[in-house]
């Protein structure tokens, strides 16, 4: 927790007051904060800045705010779309790609997408956001991404992925394409990952035929959050 | 599990026998493996090829292998320095540089490596094997990488970075240094990274003068394993 995090609704003028038990006991435990401690706090969708540490106790924590008005850091300009991993994969590959600045993040259902796992916890929004926010507040941003679950791969390719790259670079990571991944582009990228096991090849031949650019990071078969987190830090 | 890595052990002649609970285990429930079935297999240390599953059931494993001739993917040129982290990070770390192509890794003690983690059961031999085994069989690699342990930053500096440095070029992750990450470079590199909090600024200074290169990732506060996946992706 590099940033304290507030919700819009813990703000009142230049106070803040926190009463969860993870925030709580993380600043106890892990910061060993004291009053009188300044840190860095941000506000969900808006500023970061610096906060004086007033009271801590075991129920609340209230802070005074100095001005907040530090944007956060810059956006990558990319949407993934990203086959679902499975649940423990999912968590961790969430709060990557947060903490690296992806804010559209798909989740798509793909053939080797095993379908238990759209009945997984994980997908439960309050978890999904749970692991949103420990990305943010990792990498020091405030800007929640926007999370869209697609359960089927044919409605994908019909109703949203014409869209999708009237304005965007498509490019699928894919074994055995005949370009490597580009390094350091900056235009708006559509990004589609397969998932473990890949896209089959009917799916890469309808991203293809969509417009799509077929690319691949080498030889070595990687874990879909290893992956991913590769192909953000070679593309940006 | 992508490749069935074989102990020289194991293999006589055209024949392998494995019978660990861990990759039997793998075989029956996740490759859901039948006699018949052709794998692919590597030998520790050695090349790559297919086998033939002649046997499987709860005790052994027997495959026939075809010419083992395929050569393991090309390593990644780099030594990498890295800052004791905590024991859970660690083994996902050692994981995902092993199936990235690190062949050799230097775990490091700093100012900010809290001393506990050297009592880690994570860092018995036994234990880091396992995680490089993982690494191997996730990304279809036969070669090892060597992990030593430093437990001094002095003798480090003393001991051993001018020699690393005699024929590789130093780079130093740290927030806030003026340059950025390069990208694409092929040339023998010493890639130092901190812990979580940092290298302390007399650390920096240190390796700096030593004649490393300080570069940056960003703005944005990683994890260990999100930040070692990411500056590995963008250098090589």
């Amino acid at each position: 927790m590099n940033l304290i995090l507030l919700d819009p609704s813990e703000v009142d003028g230049h106070h803040a007051r926190i009463t969860d038990a993870r925030r709580l006991t993380h600043l106890h435990e892990v910061h060993r904060a004291n009053e009188g401690d300044r840190l860095t706090v941000g506000i969900q969708g808006g500023a970061m800045g610096k906060a004086t540490l007033t009271e801590l106790n075991k129920t609340q924590a209230l802070f005074a705010l100095e001005d907040i008005n530090e944007p956060p850091p810059p956006a990558l300009p990319v949407h993934l779309v990203l086959a679902l991993p499975r649940p423990r994969m999912l968590a961790r590959t969430l709060e990557h790609v947060t903490a690296l600045g992806v804010k559209e993040i798909t989740l798509l259902h793909t053939k080797r997408v095993e379908k238990s796992y759209w009945q997984s916890p994980e997908l439960r929004p309050e978890k999904i956001h749970q692991h949103l926010i420990l990305g943010l507040e990792q990498a020091r941003d405030t800007q929640l991404p926007n999370v869209t679950l697609c359960k089927g791969f044919r409605p994908f390719m019909e109703e949203q992925l014409p869209a999708l790259l009237t304005e965007r670079r498509g490019l699928v990571a894919h074994p055995g394409m005949e370009n490597a991944c580009p390094r350091g582009i900056d235009e708006p990228t559509l990004l589609l990952v397969g998932p473990e096991g890949g896209f089959i090849p009917w799916e890469v031949e309808q991203l293809l035929a969509a417009g799509c650019e077929g690319m691949h990071l080498g030889p070595r078969i990687l874990r879909v959050e290893t992956a991913v987190t590769a192909l953000l830090s070679r593309l940006f």
